[in-house]
Order: C-alpha cells, then structure tokens, then sequence
C-alpha cells in the first residue's frame, strides 16, 4: 500500500477520533452544567429540611448527636433495612438477571465474600452468553419483521397498495422505534399502576432501565411482596427488560451492519484509487 | 437463490438462537439457585440482628412502632440524608460520566422533575456519541497495540528474536487482557487505599464497574469531600472509568470484526455450494 496514503488515512482516522473525544467532553461538561443548576437548588433545600427534621426528631426523643449517627449508620444506611428478603430464589433470579442484562439497579449486592467471588466468576461467564443471546434473538426479530413488513406491502388493503415492495433497513428501524415507543408506553401504564408511581416517573424508569443504565432510583417487585405473591406482575418485569433490550440489540444489529458495510465501500474506493 | 436451501438456513439460526435462549435461561436459573443458598442465610441474619437493635433502640428512647416508621420514611428512606453535596458541577459531572458510560450507580440521581426530564433527553442524545467515542478511540488504541507489538517483536533483545514477526488478532487480544489486568489490579490497590475497602471488595468493585453494571454498593469519591477536595484523585477515578472501557471496547472491535468476517465467509461458501 502507498504509505503516504495509509498515514495520510491514520491521520484523518486520528483527527475524527480526537474531535469525537472532544465532544464527548463537551457535552459532559455541559450536562454537568446544567444538573448543577437544575438540582442543586432543591438538593440544598431537601438537605435544609432534613437536618430541620432531624433537629426536631432528636429534641423529641432526647437524643444525642452521637447517638443519632449511631443509628443513621449501623441501622440504616448499611441499607439492610429490607423487609422484604431480596435472594429467595425469585429475588435471586431477578438479581442475576439485571446483573446479565448490564443493569444492575443495585437495590440487592451480595453481602458476603463468597457472593462476590461468585458474582465475578457468574457475570464473566454469563456476559458474553447473554450478549451473544441478545444479539442472536435481535437478528432472528429482524428477520421477523421483515417478513412482516413484506406480508404488510404486498397485501392490497381496498384499492392501496404499496408501490416499493421491497423492505430496506430504513423500514426495520422505523418498525423498532415504533415497537419500542408502544413497549415504553404501555409497560409504563402497568408499571405506573402497580407500583405507584406517577406515569412521568414511570416513564423516566424504563428510559433508565432500557439504555441498561439502571440508577436504581426506581425499582420495581420492591413492594407488597409482588417477587413472591404476584409471579405474573414479577414475569411481565423480567420481559418488559427482556423485549425492549432485543429490540435494541435489533437496532443495534442493523447499525453495526451499515458501519461494517460503510468501511468495506470506503476501502475499495480507497484501493479504486490507488489503482489510478 | 434456492428456496429449500434458504429454507433450511434460517432453520438453523432458529434453532441456534432457540438454544442459545435456553441456555441463558438456564444460566439465570442455575445462578438464582446459587445466590439464594449463599445469599439468604446472611440476609436472615442481618434482618434479625437489625430487627433486634431496632426493638432495643426504640425501648431506649420509648419511641413507638408508627414514630420509627416515620424516622425511617421520611429521613432516611428518600436518601436525601447526603452530607455531600452530589449536584455541585464535579458531582453532576461524575454523574453525567456514569451515565453516558452506562454504569449508573444510582448514588446520587435527579429529584426535580425538569431534572429528570432533561436526563432522559441527555442520555438519548448523549449514549450514541459516548458509543461511538469509546468505538473510535478503541479503534485507535488497537492500531497503537499493534504498532507496539510489532516494533517489540522486530526488536532482538541478547539473542532472542521472535520468529513470526506479525501480528495477529490473538496477540492482540493478549496485549488487551494483560492491561486490563494491570489496570485492574493497580487501580483496585489505589482505590482500598484511599475508599478504605479492602483489596477484594475493590477488585469487585473495579469489576462491577468496568462491566458496566454498576451496582453502588461501592461508590468512590463519597467520603472526605474528595470530589472538591482531592481534584487528583477524582480525575484519576472517572480516568479508570474510561481507560477501562476503552480497553474493552478494542476487544469488542476485534470480536465484532471476527464475527463479520465469519458470516461473509460463511455467506460466500454457501454461494460456492449454489453455485456447484
Ligand atoms: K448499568
Ligand atoms: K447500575
């Protein structure tokens, strides 16, 4: 290969990846700007009434500082104060299933040191298999929904018909996006009446748990013993995560394949013209 | 193209997928059973302990079942009771980094509603671009790894030379391990040091972390006001971040290049088949 072409290409690949890096600190700084000035108001109000409360709870109750601190650390903060048992095996399976899906909301960890060990040796194996299943699942849904997609164009419905029969990527994401809007926003209507959340809350919780970024701020099965006494509520949970995460895996799918097919068309025009 | 041979393709990959779904759901399975037999008797004893400090606590200072209740509702529960301040711009920044990064510790998450919407519409925008960030920097960090490896094995050190002077996927799959070990280990070291972890807890925080699962049950730069007092080691923290994910996202580069040249292999032998 003509070297000064092949570091003249490095170079461009290095320039895109630094202003790519750029960005990203651009848009993280901005973001921090901006929670900064939209929550940190109300945290320092929050914080303010709480110290009131609390102010107010230990004159009640005579109690001192220290002992205060006491119970705000060995009781409370250790955040075993559950009453529900989180590793019967229901919690056990949900744990390990927003373990492998990478979401990890946090609500139960293992406490004890052969849990973790386990947890590191469980969740090394079981990423690649889970990422691996999502992947394969996704294709097997695109292929679906393009044989849907065909089915839908070729059939005549009174006297329209499609034109282009034919069913490009662009149709499969328009179908995902679709399908995933409608997940979204009727898993957050049950979510919202099950747990008690408003709908925009419900909402803000499945945009968080479908990008597997899972704060854990909102956690579903935590009340009324659904894990043990609603198994139906408790399966809808584990596929609301297991069908909006294939979806995405679809997408994703598609995207990779146009990546992969943009390199490929860039390097033979890149040997085209070398050729000349 | 041949409609049995088709036919009998997809057949293939369904039930390829189908044992894949299986053998995930075995995993999850296999791991519930696990978690619960070594997670729930630590669990129920912690319960009873704390049930029992409870019971003496509240005979104590005479408080009843309902005023308990009440403390641990509304002061503790909501988890406002934070001394730090987690919104101040380097906290919403730690914050935007492990949300774009997919981690989400969930330590510290938007109250206000504008907040919680505008995390939504930052995280939408924000993911694709930190995607293709650690995607292209990942790329750039194999092409320095093999510039590296090749200059290492061109190099005779005594009288020991390497004999195939090229270098392939593999070794740089064993460059990537080795520093993901490096790195692993070392950070692990700094973070018991100054977390006050012990070296196993923060191996398993570095892995919980770096899979980007991010529990939060171990969350660094909470205590001592590190994140305004101690720059050095707040940088170094989110540096570890995305060093780490760097690093795996070379890997995932090499593995995604390796599965597409299997299939368009796959693809072209079963032309050649047609074809014969
Ligand atoms: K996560
Ligand atoms: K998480």
């Amino acid at each position: 290969m003509d070297d000064n072409f092949s570091n003249f290409s490095v170079k461009r690949q290095n320039i895109r990846t630094l202003s790519l890096v750029v960005c990203t600190l651009i848009y993280l700084l901005t973001g921090a700007a901006v929670f900064d000035s939209l929550e940190s108001p109300t945290e320092d109000k929050n914080r303010r009434i709480l110290l009131n409360q609390i102010e107010k709870f230990r004159n009640n109750f005579n109690m001192s500082d220290v002992e205060f601190e006491r119970l705000y650390k060995h009781m409370i903060k250790k955040g075993n104060f559950n009453r529900n048992s989180q590793w019967e095996f229901g919690g056990s399976f949900y744990f390990c299933t927003l373990a492998l899906a990478l979401i990890g909301y946090g609500h139960s960890t293992p406490n004890t040191t052969i849990g973790k060990l386990f947890c590191i040796i469980y969740i090394l194996i079981g990423i690649p298999i889970s990422l691996i299943m999502f992947q394969s699942v996704g294709e097997r849904l695109n292929g679906f929904l393009k044989y849907s997609i065909k089915i839908l164009k070729t059939t005549k419905i009174k006297n329209f018909q499609f034109k282009n029969k034919s069913v490009s990527n662009k149709d499969l994401i328009v179908a995902e996006s679709f399908l995933t809007f409608v997940l979204v926003l009727t898993a957050s209507y049950i979510f919202s009446v099950y747990e008690g959340w408003s709908y925009f809350d419900a909402i803000y919780y499945s945009f968080i748990t479908l990008t597997t970024i899972g704060f854990g701020d909102y956690v579903p099965l935590q009340k009324h013993y659904y894990l043990r006494k609603n198994p139906i509520y408790a399966a809808f949970t584990i596929l609301f995560i297991m069908t909006g995460l294939t979806i995405l895996a679809s997408s994703t799918n598609l995207l990779v394949l146009y990546l992969v097919n943009i390199n490929s068309e860039e390097k033979l025009r890149k040997r085209m013209r070398l050729k000349q």
